[in-house]
């Protein structure tokens, strides 16, 4: 077992992206595991990068409101949505409002080395 | 893509939990993925039964306020914490306070079949 709260994790800036950092929560190094847990956090204004990867996401908002572009098809996003963004897809997550966004983003484990953590 | 808001998926009943419901937000269904989403709530008093499985749980806690038992060790969980349940860990939810408790709960999809959804 391990709990936390996500605050205590740092919050690390990731490159490439205007005003975002990365809480890592859960990963390979709390034990077996296929997945790994990360908080998202962007700036009021922020936006991360418009990019693709071979791994999927699962997101859950939790705070703040804006926009995901996914393929060029725009959606919006408040607390309590539930995202999937599928391996190879293009998405870029726009925080439009005045407090900082905040959301739970998961990865398979299998894609954590491509990440500092 | 796929991007839902977590109340407009249905809450079913679990069984053998004491006042737990458990909405299905992501999976197979959505596409190419190795994890699925669920909201799990808990009523004011309620609490999941204490079981074990051969799958992992990682846990974000949105609401509500209580205990994780694991192995018999109790910890304290409130809005914000991160929850890892390795593969075959004894595990039950307590919601001690007066509001409904929920949470993500992911686990791998290999694991949905193990679940009505």
């Amino acid at each position: 077992m391990k709990v936390m709260n996500y605050k205590d994790a740092e919050l690390k800036a990731e490159k490439a992206a205007k005003g975002a950092g990365i809480r890592w929560l859960l990963s390979e190094r709390d034990g077996e595991t296929g997945m790994a847990m990360r908080v998202i956090e962007i700036e009021a204004g922020g936006q991360t990068p418009d990019h693709a990867h071979s791994w999927e996401h699962q997101v859950f908002m939790l705070k703040g409101e804006g926009r995901v572009i996914v393929e060029g098809e725009t959606r919006a996003i408040a607390p309590g949505s539930a995202i999937f963004v599928a391996p190879g897809e293009n998405h870029t997550f726009h925080n439009d409002s005045g407090e900082t966004m905040e959301f739970v983003c998961m990865i398979p484990v299998s894609a954590t080395k491509a990440y500092e953590h």
